[in-house]
């Protein structure tokens, strides 16, 4: 059995913006953010609006949204960091290494011959993260 | 730049059937099948039958079909090796971690207390996939 969806997890209150996010993208069905504890520069975080624990529970429309989403967010994350290569991250459930428990896609920049950092539990300078934002906004904009 | 899609790659060969797959699920857009070298029981991966040769180059219809295929299989996968999570991975460009050059989708069963496996580069047991990829066919036809 998987647990029901705590409306109290962090991004829900992200959502609904009880607490702020350094966000690059929004539309109807999607948001995207920078992740406070990223595991390199540029890492981005793409949530569905609409309440779901992970890839299991999320409707066939919030999941296409969501693919649509990580695209268009990926391709920008790309350019704004120069990357080489882009690693996408989904996990499900603590064994599958989730901590919120809102469905998230995590897109990391990636570059040749840099291996991949793993999360401190440290927070992110807020002003380099807005400075990220920035920059992932002006390459979706460009786009 | 990114380069041009090569229809030699091996994910190209098993959807045109020139070499075989363990596979578990097929429809008008994507495919499903074991890894031959998994990084844990029940390693699965899904790729859309278009040509892409990853997440940037996808149409949009092709990357809503492999998110929806994805859903329905790491549910089956979830259910097949009675797992406590599942973590996804989608890795693009060498940087990115990818060494098939068609796009894919990684579906991990994670259990408890397990870390994840590395690939070893050695090829799994024909026997021992053939069973897996029974195992997710029954979830697939029991869901």
């Amino acid at each position: 059995m998987t647990a029901a969806y705590d409306p109290q997890n962090i991004f829900a209150k992200i959502l609904r913006g009880e607490i702020p996010a350094h966000r690059v993208y929004e539309d109807a069905h999607t948001l995207a953010f920078m992740d406070v504890m990223p595991q390199g520069e540029g890492h981005t975080l793409v949530i569905p609006k609409a309440p779901a624990r992970g890839l299991l529970d999320a409707s066939p429309e919030s999941l296409a949204a969501v693919a649509a989403t990580v695209q268009r967010v990926a391709r920008a994350v790309k350019t704004a960091f120069a990357a080489d290569g882009l690693t996408v991250f989904q996990y499900n459930e603590p064994a599958g290494g989730q901590t919120v428990f809102h469905l998230h896609v995590h897109i990391l920049p990636r570059f040749d011959g840099v291996a991949l950092g793993r999360h401190t539990g440290g927070m992110a300078d807020g002003a380099v993260l807005a400075d990220h934002a920035a920059r992932v906004r002006a390459a979706l904009d460009a786009g």
